[in-house]
């Protein structure tokens, strides 16, 4: 009883939230194989790291639970995932989405196949690439091997045509969308998950950007009836409340999915949070707390505000030259298409006559190619000297 | 130009401090081969998130460098490794060593053999079955397959016996160790730095514990000549500046460490850290960075000399009861060993009759059966009363 008491301090999940395997009713399972990695693991040494003595000693305590803060994790599961039927337990608060991403690929087995939106963070392909997801890169498109790139351009709607898109283990997908600032309606995302659904696929969806949705797309992909089953979402306060460089992030990981042989992924996502990770920094978790109170949340609003005011002047200065921007209103980012230039020389060329830092679109993929990514991130001053450079000098630039 | 010079901001490890593996005189390599799966990764895609105006703006910069803070990162290599040659640019900061240990295994291929003291801390071969290079967990001893144990054990000095020990690319090594607490002497660290060197082995430096040395033991891995031809150290800011749960530590990776091929591991560890991770916290850094001015120094290592007294207290404890007890003097933790017992059932005895938590040695693998893992983390009071309670109580405890 002792020695389960001490396994509970750590795998709480184990015997407070989670039924066994056997009991639970199954529903869908995601045809995701559980990792053997995984199985192996022996089940819990887990131990805690408390003071000598159990009697109540004030001040300081040490490590917290990996998982994160408690009353953290339930303010998130309230304030971002109301009438989704998120549990605080569901949410592993972690130091950023990046490396979420990581922990995601550590979760899976080696031989799993991966999806990803073309173009879109580099992170979800580099990371599949040293994991050892991804064959050969194929030098004349700029694409590796085995892994399916979906394409996203203005002739889809920045929407991958999933008709033909093959079947794979993970499927990575972002929205709002990192480059393109596009956010996905909710009729795409029922797509998504229907499609995901059917091949029992594990959508990994990114939310860092929801917060600047202003035209009612869904904010989380557990919008979505029957998302929780297939996906798992990765979500940041860096961009939601000025966070970059703090390292504040979550991940949702809901009770209900499943490896193919019914197995929760959350049992296996909480081992892989103790052993390879420890939790975030406690000092950057009470601010995160701070940032979820009435109060604190006016203020990120105020500032996710000012961004969303910069990105529409930004969309104004390059819509005034005549060129086709997209993204900027659900979106900190612009993706601003050059048609038949290349997103290097363009990034170049801006640099050297307007001192103004893109990034070029080709970095995101080889759908980036005639796209460069102009971020809203900065002081309204510079902001607007940005515009005024950028109409000033475009008889420079743009031809 | 431009575009190098957009590398240059993330990858600037392979323009300023690194010249290409063919210019390089190369001495010692290991024989551990490069992860195909880095082999692959292109190189660089590597993008500055920073302002859209590159015209200096006064105020928060946002993202820092993935490698630390270049300030930290400096003042570590001068306070740790001085004299030792290591510079700040090998020095890695992140949020703890736990999470280090996983960015390790992630580096290396997936088919690298491991080495680990027995017993240790767990996360070693935990995370070694994570990144699948064990074989089956063996019931009747408690071992995984393909893992190598090295027993450490009072018989041997608590050193391993190299002459016994099988070839691995991968030695983790911790000292002072946790949980026997007990720190290898220069010879033996000579004995392992030739046996890893003779082997083409890697060995994984754990020196976390090192600030606790009263000994005139070793404090890193580098006072050893040639140890930097075949040795990654980690390290953390938890146990020598109270920062359980804030989350920084440090890795360091010198330039002279190679693969098989000669190509320097510090590339690959800049990559991972940069597509893997993010960096510590910025806040905390700050923290970190003022735990090594003069004046925080000294308050560190204040409270480290207030927990070695606890050590004493508990050691004398102990040994007043007649036990044997390892560690205490150069680490903050006591191993004390119950001949015949079962290390279980002494915790849950211990617990039930004195309230005081101890940790089962078998948590540190099969070499902990008949041992507990005391901790002198913990306010005088508490450990001068856990003291009174095992002298008052040990009639009901120690046959």
């Amino acid at each position: 009883m002792l020695k389960q008491m001490v396994h509970a301090s750590k795998t709480n999940l184990e015997v407070e939230s989670l039924r066994p395997v056997e009991e639970r009713e199954i529903g869908h399972c995601t045809k995701v194989r559980r990792s053997v990695n995984m199985e192996k693991l022996q089940s819990g040494y887990l131990f805690p790291e408390k003071a000598i003595d159990l009697s109540t000693v004030e001040g300081y305590s040490g490590y917290g639970d990996e998982q994160g803060n408690k009353a953290l994790r339930k303010r998130i599961a309230e304030k971002f995932y109301e009438n989704m039927g998120i549990k605080g337990e569901e949410v592993f608060v972690s130091d950023g989405a990046q490396c979420d991403i990581s922990r995601i690929q550590m979760l899976l087995g080696s031989n799993v196949t991966v999806a990803v939106q073309d173009p879109s963070f580099p992170a979800y392909i580099d990371s599949s690439v040293i994991f050892g997801r991804a064959g050969e890169l194929q030098g004349q498109n700029g694409k590796y091997e085995r892994i399916v790139y979906m394409k996203c351009a203005p002739e889809n709607d920045f929407f991958p045509d999933l008709s033909n898109t093959p079947r794979t283990d993970i499927i990575f997908f972002c929205s709002p969308n990192n480059p393109t600032g596009t956010a996905a309606s909710a009729s795409q995302l029922r797509r998504l998950v229907d499609f995901a659904t059917a091949n029992g696929s594990l959508i990994v969806y990114d939310s860092s950007y929801a917060a600047y949705i202003s035209d009612g797309s869904p904010t989380s992909i557990y919008q979505i009836p029957g998302a929780k089953q297939v996906a798992i979402e990765v979500s940041s306060f860096s961009k939601f409340a000025g966070f970059t460089g703090v390292r504040l992030g979550w991940t949702v990981v809901p009770e209900e999915l499943s490896y193919s042989n019914g197995f929760p992924i959350i049992k296996d996502y909480d081992r892989i949070v103790c052993t390879c990770f420890n939790g975030a920094s406690n000092i950057v978790q009470a601010g995160g707390l701070a940032c979820l109170s009435a109060e604190g949340f006016q203020a990120v609003s105020r500032v996710v505000n000012h961004y969303k005011e910069n990105a529409k002047i930004l969309v104004e200065a390059f819509r005034g030259l005549g060129m086709e921007v997209y993204g900027g209103q659900n979106a900190p980012y612009l993706w601003v298409h050059f048609p038949g230039s290349s997103s290097w020389e363009l990034f170049a060329e801006i640099l050297e006559k307007t001192h103004i830092v893109t990034i070029p679109g080709r970095g995101f993929g080889p759908a980036g190619e005639e796209y460069i990514r102009v971020s809203s991130f900065g002081h309204r001053e510079t902001i607007l000297e940005a515009s005024n450079r950028l109409t000033s000098l475009h008889k420079h630039i743009f031809k």
